[in-house]
């Protein structure tokens, strides 16, 4: 068997051409675009594991992606944004490279995950966000919304914030932090936490936003979450507006940005 | 003469596809733009008044746009962004719009005008940022960058840093704060000033740049301007990375945002 370096990568796009990260049949993943790159410039098929998949349409800023190129190599990990950027079109990204250990898994070994969904919340149209927002043009109630997000924190079975079919079986997860808050003419909602279930921070927004129009009050967010029925807890939020923002392996880097997320005092 | 009503608008656009605000012969401006859209509702042409000629390819977050429309109107000051929106491309919107006295002139009467440029400062290409920065690969030295962006502070004869054969006559100009920080992979350069000469901002980013590469020194930025000689200045930074993101008509805050801007504590 040939020697092997283990390397990770960090990766960002744009995902509204893409039938999500992972390779599918129907269409244009992120992940067959990274891996038509790898190919390129390794001479072979290169196999890439995602610390996430994320659905059609999703965004990320910091996907993590491991993946294995021989030893020794014609370019140093550090090389490869480099190298690998030109080959990769416009929307897609290798932000950094580096060597890790053999035993390294960029799922398993997650400590943390930060998801934002961004709301353009004003009555014109977006500009310069234009593919990353969900556009909501009434005003949202901030303040009702923090507090049904903060119903939602902690440990809990989500089944009603997981879109049907999807992840038969174990559905508790563990919400660290769900910060509400207005940034100039958008509306973020910052997610923390390690796992998420099929379409679940979407689903929580889709319910945070009709809590924000007024449509439902902020104490159904716990009783919804108890019935773990998803026909409860509306709306599925459009794909374009959420964006994996970052994946965390140091427990103390997470913490800090968990904590330290949310509205300037 | 019939009666009139005049309106100022606040617009967004991304300049990528324009040869600026001003309409010209040789392409498409964001003026001509706009005042097809108003004259489809209009009936008749509307001439605009903008604060300030945003250059090819420059973008803007907050132009304020006067204009005049018939009294009375089928459309409310306050709906018009509603109204001209989907009458506009995709790169342009009407953000809001106010009725003001008939005297009032955005670009006699602009207190400030706030320019922010934007360098992506990172190995990897731009994907969210695509059009919207200058890419640098290389890191930029902002200590020394904020020393040479000092210098320019204040009133001084700027024809060091305006384009050759514009703006003949008075070229003294004030700068009341040139903010140079970090934020995340980007370097932001915030400018603050009443009035600028043509390619002023982006002839003085382009000596900061040669500064932030080492190129020059920062203190080559205060005889470079007392030259008032452009051929010493070095290159005009590309368009792209250029917004004008606000204009001021209250001095109090134009101060309190130009005193606030920079690096977070």
């Amino acid at each position: 068997m040939d020697a092997v370096q283990h390397i990770r990568l960090t990766v960002a796009y744009q995902g509204t051409r893409y039938v999500g990260w992972q390779i599918q049949h129907n269409g244009l993943s992120v992940q067959q675009v990274l891996e038509e790159a790898l190919a390129k410039i390794a001479g072979r098929r290169v196999v890439t594991l995602a610390a996430g998949r994320t659905d059609a349409g999703v965004h990320a800023r910091g996907q993590v992606v491991k993946l294995c190129l021989p030893e020794p190599f014609r370019y140093r990990p550090e090389e490869l944004p480099r190298v690998l950027n030109p080959l990769l079109p416009d929307d897609v990204a290798v932000i950094d490279g580096a060597r890790v250990e053999p035993g390294f898994d960029p799922r398993a070994q997650a400590v943390g995950k930060h998801y934002r969904y961004t709301v353009l919340n004003r009555l014109a149209k977006p500009v310069f966000e234009r593919g990353l927002c969900w556009h909501l043009r009434k005003e949202l109630d901030c303040a009702a919304m923090s507090r049904a997000a903060a119903a939602l924190c902690g440990e809990h079975d989500f089944s009603a914030f997981c879109s049907s079919g999807a992840d038969a079986g174990h559905r508790v997860r563990t919400i660290d932090r769900f910060a509400v808050y207005r940034q100039g003419d958008c509306v973020l909602f910052d997610v923390f936490g390690r796992a998420f279930l099929k379409q679940m921070v979407r689903n929580m927004v889709g319910l945070l936003v009709e809590v924000g129009r007024g449509r439902r009050s902020p104490e159904e967010a716990r009783p919804i979450l108890a019935s773990r029925d998803r026909r409860r807890a509306g709306p599925c939020a459009p794909a374009e507006g959420l964006c994996l923002v970052r994946v965390y392996y140091c427990k103390e880097e997470y913490a800090r940005d968990a904590e330290g997320i949310g509205a300037p005092a």
